[in-house]
Parts: structure tokens; C-alpha cells; sequence
């Protein structure tokens, strides 16, 4: 290939037909028989993984971007005729695809629970089928990776968070997802420059064990490293032995500091990381560099985040790598884009073990006077019920309702969100479920559909 | 967004931005120091996952493509000056920046242990450099699911297997190459419509719940899905109750015959579906319908194969989605891209727990006279072993040695290599560890390097 060229493997991740085959055979069948009628699908989680207490909604931006652009070219439809994926009327349907429904969702960065719906889209039945496969990938993801995020968050108060899993994250466009899900999450940044550019997401780097290990001595490298920065210096103290490598960093400091560049931080990537922050801080206030930060990174996560300040290590951030990018203990959602009504019918799917409840459904929450979480009520849509409806539209006829939410935005109602989670579901472990009711009215819609399909 | 526009953060996913910021901070420091010398850099796994007897190479191809074509266009340039991310002689340095280096590699569906060198990169410091987070991103990513891929494979031999994990993959890239992975470890297919249209994987695909539920009723929902279909009709079976929708089934198929169309398979997807296969299949074949092929589907992975199979589950071909997509129970690796050498010097990274292993490795497999693999040795690359040599030339001077290697080509590689597993590593459980020796001149070399960095 061409210096320059366009990979087209990512090139196409723009593609429409990023989708699964049985939307196209279900099309097909839909447009043959003019099944154009209004469908209604949500999506939501059947049930918590592992040890979540709650989920974190992500991805929203994302899935209404695809949303407004998604459409077929004309060498994607050539492509479907040759491979006989459609005939000639679904041909006709696809060259005039676009999404023109109308969507509701809970805003990004919101608390919430399983049989919650996080997503509905109102639109004729082939195009909210259509577009499943693309809405679970998005959606699915940021929130498995934001609700990850938020245990870190929880587990680490006042700390500064950092996404460092770019490498070990599922391709690139997990990468840079899980540095904006992370961030909105409550992280302070992320290693990924990308993210930077395309989000604004503030980014941290500092220096890799190679870079040590490429000059004749630590010593040799960290000036080097020093002396190049314009600022934040940080410097990498594990790659022979930490302890060392801190006395190293202090003896360099006056030196430095003649030349006008100030160390900001040491970085720990291995070993205990509690008993060496305790031995670098001390080597370091021991010789007057209380001013510089302890960080540390290698192989952390939500647990080790609280037993290390639970311990009381003397650590003021920390970079969080492979088990947050690919959320190692729960990587996925038990979760479903199903159709709730078709044609001015509710609908119901039995399936054994994967029943749902039917119709356009709403969240209604409840606080206590202290503004946590009281419990929620997942309601039909039109129901009086009391509480704070979380659904909101966000796209009607197929275009945004407002412009984009800035990730600042969705991150403060993140913050406020994970605040007002009641005490026992703050905890890393699994408590008690939150509770989640089913109104009356959905029960009985349900009752009377299994009466009516029997 | 205009209809048809493109995703910013989809087209991006071509920058050289992707990647973490630790790189240029190093880079501008390289670059400063005139830090040019010929770097050698190796990518293996630690330690094999979870229950994983052995791993199966992947994603080389993706690799050279990204080597082949990265290059910093004038926006990225302009913004790495005003995020100060570069100073002057960086800038001058990415301006030009192409990879000139030379690469050797594993062949893709090479069967490989922890401890073995998957890639070695052999280029001046600031470009073996830079590209480390994506090659480790690509790398990292397609071989824990091929290797995941291949357990299904040996759990199920003779049968057709099918990636259905688009929905829960880690974004759109991942979803994407999860298809490429698996096939070439052996799968028959996906339904990720994109993979058949870039890497000519076959397609599967039959229909939803949602499309019986959208229907007056199943029988409906059949008749109009299969007289729809250019061929290959599957239905699916478990929306209310999978007997009765097998019955259902077998009544049709008369009256289709009649319009030329026959019924290729059934699709389960829910419920037990050992007892519910015997009572499908009894339920075609007491009715004329044995050519009718009975798939399943819903939570597999090759555990569930092994059970099934094992018992004897008259089910024909297996779509695998989750689990498989993220590999859930091994989501990624314990695996380092690491400096061996620079400037002609060996170089070796001491941190605890993360100690690797000197030189410019080679891969050195014995088989037995069945043809199983014997026992590997790591050697140093010009050193004389008994065995066959895996590492090959793969780049040279930043080009392609080849061009790329067909899917076929790599998959029939890779059946054969899974052929030579030894027996005990055929187990879907953790068995004893393969032997993989560490030769006398590498393991001298790291004593001489500890003596004089001590």
C-alpha cells in the first residue's frame, strides 16, 4: 500500500453494511409485503454483570451520529446485487435509505438498571430493524466501559484517573470510545491522543521502560527525557529498582531546576506498588521534593484502587490500563433491541428465559429527601406515575432535537448521577438489587398479550 | 449531520494520533538527542490466559497495512504544534515520517506459547517506537480471538461454525475483525455483512425474533420470510414455543415445495437446547423433513459445544456470538511490545514481575514423528537449533516481502497447525504447560547484561 493510503478496513467501518445479514433477509421480506407500519424497539439490559450495582448510559452521541448519515452508496448496492443479497425492490428501498424515526433515550452519563430501557426508536419497521445491529455495538460498549469507569471513580475520590488501555482495547474504535466513555465516566484523561483531538479529552504521557532502557543509563535518560519536555515532566522510577530510581530523581532535581524545568511526577509500574509509593514518598520529602507527584499504573483496577487508598498509599493518580478497556470482569451486557409494538400492536417475545415486558415504556425514579435514589418505576410511557421521568426524546423524523451534548456536560450530570447513588450500591462488591418495579399497567398489557398470542 | 456525511470519529481511526502520548513525549526526546540508532522491539505473551493451552497468531496483516500507509497529514501536524504535543525538530521529523524499517513475524494461524515472539520490528528507535500502541492494539486484539475461535473449532469438529458477535463486539472495528479472526482459526462464517464485502468471508443470516413477533402470528411470519428469500431459508423457531414452531414448520414445507422453495434449516435460540434439538429433530424426521438442517444459537461458547456435542445434540451448525466476540473469559493478553536491543547493544528490563528476556529472538518447533508439535525453543536468531525456524520476514525497508497472504492460504495454515497440538492441549481446560525452552545462549546474555547494568 501507499504511504498515505486509506486502510480500508477502517475506511469502511462507515458502511451501512457494518450490520448483521439477517437484517437484510428480514428486510427483504419486510419490503416485499409492505410492512412499513410504525415498530417500536428498545434496548436494555436483561440483567447486571457481575459485580455492578448499576450501570452508567454511554454511547447516545455515537449511535445518533450513524443515525443522521447512514446511507447506501452506489458500489455498496451493486455490491448486494451481485452477492444476491437483495432483489430488485429491496434494491429500490435501500437506494432511497434513511433513517426518518424518531428516537428516546436517557441522556448520557445517567444511572440505571436492569429491564431499564436506555434506547427507544420509533420508526417504519425495516429501518429500526435496520439499524439494530450498529445500535447494540455502540451502546452496549460505552456503557460496559463507563460503568466500569464509575467504580474507579467511586473507589478513588479525589484522585486524578487516567486511561491507559489503548493496546489492550478491542481495535481502535474501542480505544478511542473507552477514552470518551471513561472520561465522561468522571477519568481526568487518557493516554490516547486521539481522543484529545476528535473530544477534547485531556491527555497524559510520560515515558516507557524502553525509553530507559535505550540509554546507557537512568540517569542519562531521565535528563535527557527531562531537558526535552516543555513541561510535565514525569519520570518512569521501576525499570531497574524503583527505590534507586527515586534517589536518582532527587539528586537530578537542583540540576534541573538551574535549567528552569521542574520534575512534576514520578511514575511506579510494578512490584508492591503501596510499599514503594511509602519508601518514594519518603526518599523524596526526605530531599525537599514534596512538590513532586507520586503515580502509578500496572495492572490496576477498581479493587486495587481501593485497597491501595484504603491503605493509605501516598499515590496522587493513577493509570488504568487493560481491565478497564476491555472491563476484564464483565465485558459485555446482557442486553436486547427488541420490538415492543408493530402497527399500533404491543408486542411480547416469550422466548424461555428471555421474555420481556411489552409497550413504550418509561423510567420513573424516585429521591429521598437527601437527593440519592429512592427507587425506580419502569411505566408505560402515557402512566401517571409519580417520580422523575429519565426518557427523554432526542431525535424526531430521522434529526437531532439539540445540537450535541458536550462531554463536559454529560460528565457533570455523571458526577451528579453517581452522587446520588444510595450507600450500600457504592459498594466494588454486589449488594442488594436497587429497587426496580414493574408498574401494573405493563403487567396487565402482558398478561393480556399472552391471553391474546396463547 | 448531512445524510451520507462522514463519522469523524470513524475516519480518524486512520491517524496516526491513534496512539498513546507517551510516544511523542519520547519521540521529541529521541528526535532532540538524535536518537536514531536501529531499535529492535519484540511483541509476546507473558503467560497464556485462563484456561488457553496455546495462543494462534493474527492480525499481521492489519499490521503491515498500518505500517505501510501511516504519515502525519498538515492538520495533524498544526495540531500537534498547538497542543504543544511537539516542538520544532519534532514536527520537522513527523513531517516526513514514513516507516522504513523491517519486520518479521509469525505467520497468521501459527499456533504459539507464552514467552515466544510474535513480531519483531527492527527499525530506527523513534519509529519502532511509535508504533507501538497500535501494533500492539491490532496484534493483541485478533489473536485472543482467534485463539478463543480455535477452541470452538476443536470442540466442535465437522460442524459448521458462525460468528454472530457483531452486536457485543468492542466497537465497530472489533466486530469487524472478530470476523477476519475467526474464520481464519476456522469458523465456516459470519453474519457481519461488512467481512464477506472486505475479506470475502461468507455471510449467514436468518431472521429475529422481532420478524415473527411483527407478524399476526408464526405461521405467517414463516411463509412470508421464506417466499420472500432468494434461497437458503432458515427459520427460527423458539419465539413462543420451539416444538410447536417445529410442527408448524414441518406443514409448511408442503405447500412451499409446491412454489419451488425448500426450507434449509431451523434456528434455535433458546431454552435447553439439547432436549429441544432431539424433539426438533424427531419432529422433522417423523415428518418427511430429514434434509432440514438444525441450527442453534443463544449464549454459546465451547464449553456448550463440548456438552452438547458430547451428549450427542443432533444440532448441525452452531452461531456463536458473546462470549466468543470478547472473548470473555480471556479478554486480552499478558503481552509486551519490548526493546531487545539498541545501537548493537542488548537490553533487558529488570522491573519485578516483568522481566523479559534479551536478543533477537527466533522460534525454534520440534515435532514428533506423528507430526505433533514436540517442544519450541526461544534462541537467539543466528544461533543453531534443532528445529523449524517460525519467525519470517514479513517487511523490508517498509514494504510488504509478499503481497498479503489470502484468508484461505492463512486459515488451511492454521487448520494444519491445530492439528499438531499435542493431545492434552486439545482440552478446553487448563493442562500441563507445553514445553517451551528458554536456549543457554539467551539466558547468558541476560546474566552478562544483569552484571553490568547491575
Amino acid at each position: 500500500m501507499e504511504i498515505g493510503a486509506r486502510l480500508p478496513w477502517v475506511d469502511e467501518l462507515q458502511s451501512p453494511l457494518l450490520t448483521d445479514l439477517y437484517q437484510l433477509t428480514m428486510l427483504r421480506a419486510y419490503v416485499a409485503n409492505d410492512m412499513h407500519g410504525e415498530a417500536v424497539f428498545e434496548f436494555f439490559a436483561r440483567r447486571l454483570p457481575g459485580r455492578r450495582n448499576f450501570l452508567m448510559a454511554a454511547g447516545l452521541e455515537q449511535l445518533l451520529d450513524v443515525l443522521e448519515t447512514l446511507r447506501f452508496s452506489e458500489s455498496e448496492l451493486r455490491w448486494l446485487q451481485e452477492q444476491r443479497h437483495a432483489d430488485k425492490e429491496l434494491l429500490a428501498y435501500l437506494s432511497d435509505f434513511h433513517f426518518s424515526g424518531d428516537v428516546y433515550a436517557v441522556p448520557e452519563g445517567t444511572i440505571v438498571f436492569a429491564d431499564e430501557p436506555l434506547v427507544r426508536v420509533v420508526a417504519p419497521l425495516p429501518q429500526a430493524q435496520l439499524v439494530e445491529s450498529r445500535l447494540v455495538n455502540l451502546i452496549n460498549f460505552q456503557t460496559v466501559i463507563a460503568s466500569k469507569a464509575a467504580r474507579s471513580v467511586l473507589a478513588a475520590p479525589e484522585r486524578l484517573l487516567v486511561d491507559f488501555g489503548m493496546r489492550r482495547a478491542h481495535g481502535g474504535e474501542a480505544a478511542l470510545l473507552a477514552a470518551r466513555a471513561t472520561f465522561l465516566a468522571g477519568f481526568g484523561g487518557t493516554a490516547t491522543v486521539l481522543a484529545e483531538r476528535l473530544f477534547g479529552i485531556p491527555v497524559y504521557g510520560t515515558m516507557a521502560h524502553s525509553f530507559v532502557q535505550a540509554h546507557a543509563s537512568e540517569e542519562a535518560a531521565f535528563e535527557a527525557f527531562a531537558r526535552s519536555q516543555a513541561d510535565n515532566v514525569v519520570l518512569l522510577i521501576d525499570t531497574y529498582d524503583t527505590v534507586r530510581g527515586a534517589h536518582r530523581v532527587v539528586e537530578m532535581i537542583p540540576r534541573l531546576r538551574e535549567s528552569g524545568i521542574s520534575v512534576h511526577a514520578v511514575r511506579l509500574d510494578s512490584g508492591d506498588l503501596l510499599a514503594l509509593s511509602n519508601e518514594v514518598r519518603a526518599v523524596l520529602d526526605a530531599n525537599g521534593a514534596d512538590e513532586v507527584r507520586i503515580f502509578a499504573s500496572g495492572g490496576l483496577n477498581e479493587y486495587e484502587l481501593e485497597r491501595l487508598i484504603g491503605a493509605g498509599a501516598p499515590i496522587d493518580g493513577f493509570g488504568i490500563g487493560t481491565d478497564l478497556d476491555v472491563s476484564s470482569d464483565a465485558p459485555f451486557l446482557d442486553c436486547a433491541y427488541k420490538l415492543q409494538e408493530y402497527d399500533g400492536q404491543a408486542r411480547r417475545k416469550r422466548s424461555a428465559g428471555k421474555a420481556t415486558w411489552p409497550g413504550r415504556k418509561q423510567i420513573f425514579r424516585r429521591y429521598r429527601s437527601d437527593g440519592s435514589f429512592a427507587g425506580d418505576t419502569v411505566g408505560i410511557e402515557t402512566e401517571r406515575n409519580e417520580g422523575e421521568p429519565l426518557m427523554m426524546p432526542a431525535m424526531r423524523h430521522g434529526r437531532r432535537l439539540q445540537t450535541s451534548e458536550s462531554l463536559p456536560t454529560i460528565r457533570d450530570r455523571a458526577q451528579e448521577s453517581l452522587a446520588a447513588v444510595p450507600a450500600p450500591l457504592r459498594s466494588l462488591n454486589k449488594s442488594a438489587d436497587y429497587p426496580v418495579e414493574i408498574s401494573v399497567a405493563i403487567r396487565e398489557l402482558a398478561a393480556e398479550l399472552d391471553r391474546q398470542t396463547g
